[in-house]
């Protein structure tokens, strides 16, 4: 898509760190733009602030809601949202109002995890409960801990037809000894060191995940000792040779 | 490793259909040689003939135990297993095997399903009973359901170093709608149909594979019935829009 046009737009729905948003600005290059959205102001005040830092200036960060995205119809070349669909219901209408802003022949393109597929070996009970817990804090929300199964269908209720979509599946994995470190260095993991850190943790994750943590933590009576017990656990597995994490991806494009 | 050495030899471990090794035989090239071996004469003998049929000579097909390999050690450049160890027990004495008849300098290559993260979407009462189904195939002879995940540790049991191994998963699917015509077809899906085809298409497959079935239908209680209605539904999902089908596989690979 690149090649033909030197000049295209990017709409980057539920930006979250930003960093992702960031490195679509750099692929884009200085000819094209990207606008990052996020329904969480602070969100988007500190993905400005990694902009900042990394001197990237084709990109616009905007506090706005994914179901009432504040452009007019065909704006953007790419409409796209990674792990932001999983945390919301109703996800069709998500998928419509990126469909409204994408231009004719441009693209709406999605990744959302499927949780129930998460791998992790060996099996300690501390990442047994870490498993557990971890599909409660998508569901307790209101989210879905099998979006990524699920995308083609949301996609299809959103009114396209089955020929505008391509999807594939894709295997998320930390296992390799250097891939173990870095997960081991992710917010994701210091979810488990205290809820002070999970709280700063998922202001700079994304919109509503502090709730989410919270309602989780009430729901399941998730207590001090379990946090304990899985960051033990995680601490053990970062150092284990035999150490596995994976996960299946959906992934969609749809042909506007 | 093709580039430097057009002399390849490669040891295909449980052959199966023996498509895959012929496709290596093809890939190798003239000058290269491939080994093909499989626990059970019939199988063999198809794999044969499809050799034949192709017209595939430098390839040479042999029953023999993956446990004890009728080879001197260091004979091949590559030894290679696919959903082989998913089927069986004590899987690092095969890696062992392998191992041992590999070259100083030669790979060990294994990929494995994760059964346990099959996804089948929509989620038909039939489709949700061929999941479970499907899983107790697998460990009703003493397989393991979770293979891809334990492959890692097997290899370590198997008493290499981890700096020996690479490993990462791949996503196996189904979903494009060419795809699930092609997943309609396979032998896989047959087991549906009857008893019969089940029996023939098992005796296609790999050694043991009637005895689990067998074994399966026994202690899973499963009807002509249940049977009827995974068929049914594995009809209706071909033909469904949002149909999806996908899977995680663990690939390693071990230099010796």
């Amino acid at each position: 898509m690149k090649g033909s046009n030197r000049h295209l737009t990017l709409l980057d729905v539920g930006a979250g760190s930003g960093s992702m948003s960031v490195g679509f600005a750099q692929l884009i290059g200085p000819e094209g733009h990207v606008t990052a959205v996020d329904v969480n102001p602070d969100v988007i005040q500190r993905a400005k602030a990694i902009a900042e830092v990394q001197g990237v200036t084709n990109i616009l960060f905007q506090t706005s809601d994914a179901y009432k995205l504040p452009f007019r119809g065909g704006s953007f070349d790419i409409v796209h949202c990674h792990q932001v669909l999983i945390h919301t219901e109703n996800q069709w209408e998500i998928l419509q109002e990126m469909l409204r802003v994408a231009k004719p022949g441009g693209v709406v393109a999605a990744r959302e995890s499927d949780f129930e597929t998460q791998v992790i070996w060996p099996p300690l009970p501390g990442l047994l409960k870490y498993h557990d817990f971890s599909l409660k804090l998508v569901t307790a929300s209101g989210g879905c801990e099998s979006a990524g199964r699920q995308l083609l269908s949301w996609a299809l209720r959103a009114g396209v037809t089955r020929g505008q979509i391509t999807t594939i599946f894709s295997a998320w994995t930390y296992t390799e000894p250097e891939d173990r470190k870095v997960w081991g260095e992710r917010p994701i993991f210091s979810i488990c060191l205290s809820w002070i850190v999970a709280e700063y943790v998922c202001l700079c994750l994304a919109a509503g995940m502090i709730d989410m943590l919270r309602g989780s933590n009430n729901d399941a009576g998730i207590t001090e000792a379990d946090m304990d017990e899985m960051r033990d656990a995680w601490v053990e597995w970062v150092d284990r040779d035999n150490a596995v994490l994976a996960m299946l991806h959906g992934e969609i494009i749809i042909r506007k």
